[in-house]
């Protein structure tokens, strides 16, 4: 009877919602359980977003807004990219959205036919491949390889996927699942090949202000970028906002008149309260986001530093994210895992330790050798971080399964 | 170079909201402004949804939640349902949205494959032709006729254009803009119907709860419907929380899951803090949502009065909504207009009321005879409303402008 269109077969989603909920149904048992699964945020938000916002509820600032958001927080936003990525927008090329993510799904519905094609990074955020393929077009993956000190995209590779049928590229610098980062050079190389080819790029740039070390550079910031460029922009990292749902996306005015109106179709307005409350974070004092920053540091440091002292694990140090996207290859090959859910499994059982691998972010390309998987740091304090992270590595570090029995014989036998 | 999608073209809007900026620009002239034209609310929301809001921001609700919502509000939810329906829902058939609106596009992509009819009242909101075209469905509009004391749907007229490839019908009960309402016959009459070729009913019960007199009754109680029956659920009206964007899918749980992916690739949760406050609202006490519906009430009463004192404007009284549909016909032939812009801008310029017309609700239908207005009376305060609606009344009423010279001449002469 309940007949469900036949486009929602090609709907993907996140199964790292699975994973989350198998933790939690390991720790409803009475298991402790560290949890590095999850891209949330053990953080309160600041001060500075919380007061803006309940001042502005009591200021009765609960009507609806207009659907590209309140004028002051698109200047207040403008304002803020302006100065981090030097270029020039302003309050026309700004959309509030609910959240980081309603631009990826709303730049594919501006932008691409169906049967065009959208070249997008694999392992990558997976609903990058879902909205493609929901909306009729072609997702075809590109992905990155292990350089010298964290991971690089190939821009040969990158080169070679381009046809006469490609519309659009997403680009997810500073990189989840991975950590990898484009540098100037490659960045100025991707824009040139956009231009060459006429595409839109879309910007994932969620983790831009979660650097630790340098400084983020946005391919908009790029000479004949900004007129081909949407940025994806959250509040959700940055300010611990994640629950919160602010975001917004910034384009050319072109594509900000009809990412209004399906602004208009989807959901009329973003929160209008919030709105205050995210000026107040843009604009007001930005000791408690550092102290964010600072916090993720630290865990990022201790966790690099324990999953190298694993037996077969090799990770990077990344620069920005709160992910880090160890290569587990040796490790899993040593203990006899060729799959990823048994090993995910077996380390959640025998350990308490929760994470997602590589499979949870998009379809695993042909021919792939090495095997990943990704820890988030954000949602774990540092002392649970090294103590869980320590129970892996004890777990991996000690003899196999058949020492164990032998020894276990031999001390019998002594008694 | 930005080739926009194809599709977009076929995307619509609210042009209520170019009404709406059209009165601001009138008012900030220095001009005097009555707002009949928006159905948002000058109401503060419930003390108990704001305190329960704040709570939950101190208490830390800041991070994601489950992209459904969070259990405690889809139990909430599903009981307040149950109790003012008569249905038998539980927390699998609720799915938490960052509104009302978003269930009318995730219920199409959900349950309609393009090239597939859908039935849906005209006028009516416009968001629904707009996202059945949008995605590809055919658009078959339904209607409503004047009855004795409101607005009727005419079943057999429904029942005419159902043809094979009608998949489901949406249907408005308490509808804007008319504030039409089904029987419990018609509804029973309806449901047969959809039974009998199997269609998915969207029951818009946006305004089930805004009601002064009667009990509102949802095509979900009708035996057999529960099954066939998707509601979308708001908190914007009856709590007065339009701009806090918070809502629901309620309907079989194997929509639901589809709902809940779409969700996830859309928005991936709602406001996560703003759901205890809403439980607070549904579970806590009702006297300040009493009081709106009591205030509302008088709004009404002095509109439908004064309207009907108009020469050549038939307005009913219904039930529901906080829209009045008056017939202007005779009013727009006695004063020479057949174009609905030109004497909307007339009253507008002349008197300072801003109203929004038929052409707001879906494209006309050919052969219409009738003209009408909508006035929205959520978002003005009774003295206003009188004051308003008394000097259109005075311009209408008034001698046309040929007497009105006559009379100044003579007035002049007699100096």
């Amino acid at each position: 009877m309940l007949r469900i269109a036949d486009k929602i077969k090609k709907l993907g989603t996140e199964t790292a919602f699975a994973v989350s909920a198998e933790a939690a149904a390991f720790a409803a048992k009475g298991n402790k359980v560290y949890p590095f699964h999850i891209g949330d945020m053990n953080f309160s938000t600041p001060s500075t977003v919380v007061n803006g916002t309940i001042k502005a509820i009591h200021d009765g600032k609960t009507g609806y807004c207009p659907t590209t958001g309140i004028p002051q927080l698109r200047e207040a936003i403008a304002d803020d990219i302006n100065a981090a990525r030097g270029t020039n927008y302003s309050i026309e090329n700004v959309a509030v959205q609910p959240g980081g993510k309603p631009t990826i799904g709303k730049f594919i519905l501006a932008l691409v036919n169906p049967g065009e094609e959208v070249l997008y990074p694999n392992p990558g955020y997976p609903i990058y491949e879902s909205q493609i393929e929901f909306n009729g077009a072609v997702a075809v993956p590109y992905t990155f390889v292990e350089g010298k000190n964290n991971f690089v995209f190939d821009i040969d590779a990158i080169k070679e996927k381009i046809t006469a049928k490609t519309k659009v590229i997403i680009l997810n610098d500073l990189h989840n699942p991975s950590g990898a980062e484009f540098s100037k050079k490659d960045l100025e190389a991707l824009a040139a090949v956009a231009i060459e080819h006429d595409l839109i790029v879309l910007s994932d740039e969620a983790y831009f202000d979660i650097r630790y070390e340098g400084k983020s550079i946005s391919i908009a910031s790029v000479p004949g970028m900004q007129e081909r460029t949407v940025i994806l922009y959250s509040f959700s990292k940055r300010f611990a906002m994640t629950g919160w749902r602010l975001g917004a996306t910034i384009a050319p005015k072109e594509i900000i008149d009809v990412i209004a109106k399906l602004n208009v179709n989807d959901e009329s307005c973003s929160n209008h309260f919030i709105q205050y409350g995210a000026i107040e974070g843009l604009r007001g004092d930005q000791t408690e986001v550092k102290k964010i920053l600072s916090v993720l540091k630290e865990r990022r440091d201790a966790g690099v530093q324990i999953l190298n002292s694993i037996r077969g694990v090799n990770c990077f140090n990344p620069n920005a994210t709160f992910y880090l996207f160890p290569n587990v290859t040796e490790l899993m090959k040593n203990k006899g895992f060729s799959d990823y859910e048994l090993f995910r499994k077996d380390i959640l059982h025998n350990t308490g330790v929760s994470f997602c691998t590589r499979i949870h972010f998009g379809r695993p390309l042909p021919g792939e050798k090495n095997y990943y998987i990704r820890i988030a740091y954000s949602g774990i304090n540092l002392n649970e971080l090294t103590e869980g992270l320590n129970k892996f590595k004890d777990y991996i570090n000690s003899p196999d399964e058949k020492t164990v029995s032998k020894k276990s014989v031999l001390s019998l036998s002594h008694l």
